[in-house]
């Protein structure tokens, strides 16, 4: 990985393929010197990123979140795009996709050349997965995407992580039988701006149109994220390419709103500001972890305030003014 | 408030209501001076401290939320309990309860031998709302109260501090008419462990019905906050003294289960945690803010974070490494 800034910035321009991977990479890497080339990047790319549009993507394993980015990316293509899908790497030991056989995911979406896709590791350095991800985001953005697929592997806050940094988040939903909703993660009926149920065919239609009433009735149950969006509920087959087209003419209608309203741009810089805040909390605690004084004395009275024998906020107090004093 | 640390633990011990007053007075105060002794005194009563059933109640303005507390907590006297209720300042701007002409608050449960009641006020440092409010009640601990309701105003993020300091999160309900779940504050459903549809009568009981099934219904979609917790939804008129022992018996049983999985300590020690952690991010923010260059500093970086023009973690890692290099 010994490339000069400009044969960096020269490939990425270029939307050469292997350069935005190599890119991507320094991005990833957690070494200091990789990382100091790496914020050079980000700082010269910056000024030509934030054109696309950036959609998250969830739904438990088997849902066929991998089908669905193929389909709907290839529409995405058809309709004049440029496609960069942040995949979730099957290698990864938290996914459960690869033990579903799904070797080949999205091998015709692969193949294209107006598509990059790039399996993401599922963890990392301090919940480093969202920041690795925003950052190949940008990456992709100054390379001429101008679509960004963000698949979630929905472990733990991953959603919420990939929810700040996008425009629109979409559910996918399989119909089981039976109580349909009763499993649906905490939180997410919140943040999503799309739902499409999967895997509808001549069978479980019945069932499928039941789910969605069900979802449609908990969804009222919700005040709206976004003023004016009622979250459609779409059925079809990404297998199938069924309800693909209707997924991206409500999303082009979600984001003319959002445009439209001014939320697209106030959202985003939120969106900066409460990353800028979260990022400086935690290299706060990467340089306490890192000085073995300050680590020893911050679980000292972390210890103290767990155990119930002492005020919490007293202990607080107590270790930041010695972290402060030193 | 010239008071020495022995004088405050004497009057708390005696439970002599006015000390009790003025020793939440001082933790309350933002002073250094008095902060110094206010660590102290806490640091002396926590060995006495925890013991105390700690129970959280939001609802709307106008939901009966005091009169709620009154009925309540006469019951719980009733069953020879001692009781503390850290009710909102009606005087407070932010508060509405004033406005519905609700200044003779409480006025038979005042007058109680076993019961204190302590208005707090709904703004503060740092969002100290939760601090002062955690503190009060560690005094009110020390001081033999076994029973701790904490009201909450419903303003921003007020029934989550709350609901992070108590073992039992109770919401209140009016019923209307019409879509009554539609202006439910977002993420209420999920913190709450039990529902107490207020003000019922012979003229809307077939909707407060109604409403009751609805509720059921949402709280059906939600991941049980409880394993094995089934939230209840209870009718009854706080004002008529209906409903008010099932509301007892529920939250003993509540609490019953949370002991027994080994859950009500298990959490405490979570939320002991949790706030140690959230009071060391607050305190470095406050020793930013506190020191003009760190601040400007500070201020700067976020400015280019939000304005777009550089990557949030970026800036942030440059800010940290500036003010640990100081």
């Amino acid at each position: 990985m010994e490339f000069k800034l400009e044969q960096y910035l020269d490939g990425i321009y270029r939307g050469d393929k292997r350069m935005i991977g190599k890119a991507i990479t320094l991005v990833e890497s957690k070494k200091p010197a990789h990382r100091e080339l790496a914020d050079e990047l980000l700082r010269n790319i910056m000024p030509r990123t934030g054109k696309s549009v950036r959609i998250g993507i969830t739904g438990i394993p088997g849902a066929g979140k991998s089908t669905f980015m193929e389909s709907y990316g290839k529409i995405l293509v058809q309709k004049g795009h440029r496609v960069a899908v942040l995949a979730i790497d099957p290698s990864s030991s938290l996914n459960k996709g690869s033990i579903l056989g799904d070797k080949t995911r999205m091998e015709e979406l692969a193949k294209m050349d107006k598509v990059f896709i790039r399996p993401s590791p599922t963890s990392g350095f301090l919940g480093g997965v969202a920041n690795a991800t925003f950052e190949t985001m940008l990456i992709c953005e100054a390379a001429g995407y101008d679509y960004i697929l963000i698949e979630t592997v929905g472990v733990g806050q991953s959603e919420v992580l990939v929810a700040d940094i996008t425009d629109a988040f979409v559910f996918l939903k399989i119909t089981g039988g039976g109580d349909e909703l009763q499993g649906i993660k905490r939180g997410i009926m919140e943040m999503v701006d799309l739902i499409f149920i999967n895997k509808v065919d001549e069978q479980n239609r019945t069932l499928a149109k039941n789910t969605k009433i069900e979802l449609i009735r908990a969804l009222h149950f919700l005040s709206p994220k976004e003023a004016g969006w009622k979250v459609p509920v779409l059925l079809g087959s990404a297998l199938q390419n069924e309800g693909l087209v209707e997924v991206y003419e409500k999303l082009s209608e979600f984001m003319e709103l959002k445009k439209s309203s001014g939320r697209f741009d106030s959202v985003r810089k939120e969106q900066a500001q409460k990353r800028f805040e979260y990022w400086v909390h935690a290299f706060i605690l990467q340089q306490i972890s890192e000085n073995n004084q300050a680590e020893a004395l911050y679980n000292l009275h972390k210890k103290n305030a767990s155990e119930l024998t002492s005020n919490p906020s007293t202990e607080a107090q107590l270790f930041v003014s010695k972290l402060f004093k030193k």
